[in-house]
């Protein structure tokens, strides 16, 4: 019994479950339905996966052996061992602490910079985020040292990520609580047929201050995989983590029916009605028989074509992409571009205010973390063929390593899409016409956190003529509110309903997405100074010329942080560049990237409301600060019921010089969510992007001479038997 | 002689050179260089060109025989024949025109929506722009009753765009411009080493009133083929087109050198430089052994998965879409999504007041047609392999037809991207685990003008889930203005610079880019409404919520046009849903489709700037107006030289009601465009893109049922033995 709970608790780790479903069956014959021989390298599998969508999964890849090799290689699984003894040994504290966050606490960035292939590392060190009696401890442990070299309790508000423990404890309260069985059994239910999760709380007041508490909602778990379409609206229960004990519930939505299990399930292999009526689609494939152009060294590194960075998973962050640089293509010397960036932070509001849903303002990385949320990806659909699969090494809250096998794909994507053209007619004897094009191929790093019922799939995409490219694609599940509708002609007034009816008895809430980016962008090296290109309408003089208007650029340089706090606007446009104002070009301009922002939403919520409090790193698009290693996380580092006084907008407000210094960019991805019917039971992917892009960092276009597709060297291909 | 010239026509017509070189050599030995042997269906080529990038292009199809099949499929080589003919015995008109434009006068809307295949077509007209005595004709020819079935004399301002005659004469004045020949002399050129250009004039004023105008300017055409980038600044000629003179002569720029051909042959064949720093990439490629899921049937209809639509070729729109109906997914019924889609002007404006300058506000669609100047698709590059290509036919100025070989193609497109996913946890003992993901696979048609310098690269691309996404992208040559400085710290007053020191003694001049398209959207039926569904901040009452503020969508339906006009707001946020109110989902919804905008610009210049005036239709990013068969083109039927007298908002200011009518709306995608290094000398890609998303028009998610990919229904591929 014992082993099996060990087991399941693994699984759930490795999946990071926030949306817990009540097994009652587990608690009978667990080893039925695992299959668990290692106690951490391997994941434990359902012998019936395979059955529902027959992925090819690249075997799991052992890491007992593996050993870092850059100095900002993730912890190893010895080193992850070693970080447990040590802190099983360390006195101050009284009993082992719960591990929310174990992870390699980063050199200092010049020992990085300075750092060679062929050094010896600098020494390594974990970061520990724990909590003990309700306390949240920062520890720093030397690995060389073989010591804990410091240790900070952490008042204040806010708490590290609730872990699976936290969870499971809640969900144990909320299950034996008499009330909620009660509620149950009048809405004809079984507690059996409960499927219940733990939204995190938010921070809403002094009656929740103080202690850890987390939300608990119930749905119905019976016919179909897709509870999160069938909500018991109304049923709120608030737990308290660590006293283990209800602190509220309500129950109001009595009247509101469990939304039917019709048309709810989405699973392959459980599709009873026929496919779609459309004409089937021929195999098509991104083939590259002789192998993708990238390569994968010592674990972390990518090469590929004139591209070079350290890529790694991150608990927390999902991927941390770092030291990427990109080869001259005149000098051949390979230049930095961006020391680091990574998703800091996400900001999801539902706009509704009852009892039931005003808390669910998430902060998906800070809540739950985006790195212990990625699942394994499904190969050939999740990622073309030819994807190089990176594993998680992560840590569960008793402080042992486990592995999240096929974490990250790598790929080389060509989409059909044109890197550079041109068609030009006669323009001499010897080339009567001139057509010349290139095809785009860049390679991709993705990850797909699916936090709870949504699916985030990051992107990282980057380019031979420079830019970068960083794609937020969403899918998975709506959260769904109950209604007594099923039709919206039932809806007394329609101006109230905070969503869409997007099924019978369930609407679709109105919510938004933000995603910031910690950008720190190293042009060419560390001090770099950010200008705003501000497109300028000009009037000309009476008689200066026909016409009466034109567009001017002008640069101006920030000083300080809040001449970079901005917000976009359309009919005020401007460029945002990244310059090295030591770093000129044979032409004189300063070498630079530029922030090119696209389809992008901001947050309206009031400045005062205490979501945005605690997620007013979203109150501009646009940050600079300068480097600080401790302001990585947008929403803080403790960003559980956290008040709002460690982010981003505090620290901008220091206002500190940024002029000619290391500086880190930090950009917020939009978009407001109105439900629609196509979203429902699953939501067809939706996406937006960003760009960085070179600004007068090559001397030229840096693909000029690249060559052409030709016939000759395409693969050579037929169909399989089976197509 | 004559058939060389003649030759050479053709060839210039079917590339449609807005920038013409002059070859000295042509009337030496053209035969030489020109190989053609039809008078129009084939394209005079090159013995060189397959030198230079052996494109294996499809054989040109022969069209001799094309009949049509469809209310909307284009003039063929027959009937336009057929239209020559009857406008040579057409006694009115006391001699032939020049043609500027001969298309399809297409049917009536409800004629068009009647027909059915097996019906006879209705009667098929064409609609003739011709010049004559620099007076616009517009005349009806109707082919079934063999006459002209209108003709009107257009006063007014505008005339039609110009033509390849129109250009070549133009030059000719100009060449033959005795201050021309010594102003080249003075700057040490031979007129033979000149490449001239034909800007188009814009309208400033009476004194370029009441005739036709155009400007050459000029550039160093000797020792590479980018000529763009080595203006002879300052350098301006009015030509009067039908006259036959020179209006005006500028020379201001003598201090000012012609910039170096150094680095600015683009050519591959061409290239002496090493390929660039960077590992050479292996071969990659969309393959489709079983060929790709879509047809082309009677030549102009696409059929793929769930989508229908028809696709044309058009001389000034370039491509057109019609009649776009998608199956539903759960009935099988093909529902009506769009009449007519398609680009209905482009409106370039530079930002720089100077005399040889101001006058650069291309309408790239009225004034050239778009159409005309999309050359031949370079096979592997411009389109993938398994790329279906459609010939455009178009008409030369004396009525001919000739035939643009590989104008549009279609291809399939499977990029590595993914259409939903959901990963699950332990929700049940029969389903451990659930990773579902769906590959995006979608077809796409591509289109590229080349007009002058720049490329514009279009695609519609079809999603199985009912998007539509309609991307730009942008390449070619920047438009450059010389500089007597090598280096910015020359330049005294770098805030007057218009530009951005791209190269030496070369300025990238600051200039935008708007697309307006015409979307006329038919969902499920004619009668459709515009929603604006705006996301407005409420504000709780004390003790309602712990929240203090969240957001609500309103839904507003527009009455009258005014209602539509749209300026974009990050901070005052909308949707915005073309709806059918007769058309509800099981659940009461409106079936709708929802317009999707993304980075986008707006047009600064002052309102009442004539480029403004006459591209007014840039003064709002939307537009709803009822549907007039007459409003086409957002810039006017006759663009060139137009005061704005007939410009959508012109049109929109009347206010008309547009609540469940027929309605057209109209989107403009911007771009500002601040050169840069890199942009020089062809410039990397960059691309834009808007959706047309269906919004409760299907009663779920469309896609829910279509099946994964597995390993082995994919290609068999081996690396061919060149790669």
């Amino acid at each position: 019994m014992s082993t099996s709970i060990s087991c399941l608790r693994l699984s759930l780790i490795a999946l990071f479950l926030l949306f817990l479903v009540l097994l009652f069956h587990y608690t009978l014959s667990p080893s039925e339905f695992f299959n668990c021989s290692q106690s951490f390298s391997l994941p434990c599998t359902s012998r019936k996966v395979g059955l529902i969508l027959r992925p090819q999964i690249p075997k799991p890849k052992t890491h007992f052996k593996d050993a870092a090799h850059h100095p900002l290689d993730p912890l190893t699984i010895q080193e992850i061992n070693q970080v447990r003894s040590i802190l099983l040994s360390y006195k101050p504290l009284p009993s082992f602490p719960a591990i929310h966050s174990l992870s390699l606490d980063e050199p200092d960035k010049p020992q990085v910079l300075d750092w060679k292939i062929g050094d010896p590392l600098p020494a390594r060190k974990a970061l520990v985020v724990a909590l003990l009696n309700a306390q949240s401890h920062l520890l720093t442990v030397d690995l060389d040292l073989g010591k804990v070299t410091s240790h900070e309790v952490k008042l204040g508000s806010g708490y590290p990520p609730v872990s699976l423990e936290d969870i499971e404890g809640a969900l144990r309260v909320a299950l034996s609580f008499t009330e909620l069985n009660k509620s149950a059994i009048d809405r004809g239910m079984k507690l059996s047929d409960l499927a219940c999760d733990t939204p995190s709380a938010g921070w809403y007041g002094p009656s929740e201050e103080e202690r850890r508490v987390i939300k608990v909602q119930c749905f119905s778990g019976q016919g179909s995989p897709n509870f999160y379409m069938r909500p018991i609206e109304g049923l709120t229960l608030t737990i308290d983590i660590d006293n283990k004990k209800v602190v509220k519930f309500t129950d109001t939505g009595r009247g509101i029916p469990v939304p039917k299990d019709k048309n709810t399930e989405y699973r392959y292999g459980s599709q009873t009605d026929p496919p779609p009526i459309m004409e089937q689609l021929k195999p098509i494939s991104i083939e590259q028989p002789n192998g993708p152009s990238f390569t994968v060294e010592n674990g972390y590194i990518v090469k590929w074509a004139n591209w070079v960075f350290h890529l790694k998973p991150d608990s927390r962050a999902g991927m941390i992409i770092s030291r990427a640089m990109v080869r001259d293509s005149e000098t051949g010397e390979l230049r930095s571009v961006m020391y680091k960036g990574f998703s800091s932070e996400l900001f999801v509001p539902y706009m509704d205010p009852d009892e039931s849903w005003y808390f669910k303002t998430y902060m998906d990385a800070g809540e739950y973390g985006m790195g212990v949320t990625a699942t394994s990806l499904v190969p050939l659909n999740d990622c073309p063929r030819y994807s190089y699969y990176m594993d998680g090494i992560f840590v569960t809250s008793d402080g042992k390593p486990y592995v999240q096998p096929n974490m990250i794909c790598i790929f080389e994507r060509y989409a059909g899409d044109i890197g550079w053209r041109h068609s030009e007619g006669l323009i001499s004897s010897l080339s009567a016409q001139i057509r010349e094009s290139r095809p785009k191929i860049t390679p991709v790093a993705r990850m797909a956190a699916s936090v709870g019922n949504y699916d985030y799939i990051f992107d990282w995409e980057f380019q031979t003529d420079g830019l970068i490219r960083i794609k937020i694609a969403l899918s998975g599940m709506l959260m769904v509110k109950g209604s007594p509708h099923e039709n919206i002609n039932q809806v007394p007034n329609q101006e109230d309903m905070t969503g869409t009816l997007v099924s019978e008895n369930v609407i679709g809430v109105v919510h938004d997405h933000f995603i910031t980016f910690h950008l720190d962008m190293d042009v060419d090296d560390t001090n770099n100074s950010f200008a705003k290109v501000n497109l300028v309408r000009e009037e000309t003089s009476p008689g200066e010329s026909a016409r009466k208007s034109y567009l001017k650029a002008k640069r101006l340089v920030a000083k300080t942080e809040e001449d970079a706090q901005v917000k976009l606007k359309l009919y005020d446009p401007s460029e945002f560049h990244v310059i090295n104002p030591s770093r000129r070009s044979r032409l004189g301009n300063p070498s630079g990237y530029k922030l090119v922002p696209s389809g992008t939403a901001a947050s309206l919520l009031d400045l005062d409301d205490p979501p945005q409090l605690r997620s007013a790193f979203t109150n501009n698009q646009i940050w600079v600060t300068p480097y600080n290693r401790t302001e990585q996380w947008a929403g803080g580092l403790l960003t559980y019921q956290s008040r709002g006084e460690d982010t981003l907008a505090v620290w901008s407000a220091r206002n500190r010089p940024i002029e000619n210094k290391d500086i880190v960019l930090w950009y917020t991805l939009g978009f407001h969510h109105i439900p629609c019917q196509e979203d429902f039971p699953v939501m067809p992917t939706v996406s937006s992007s960003f760009g960085l892009k070179p600004v007068n960092f090559f001397e030229s276009n840096p693909i000029l001479r690249i060559a052409p597709n030709f016939e000759q060297d395409l693969p050579v291909c037929r169909a399989a038997v089976s197509a």
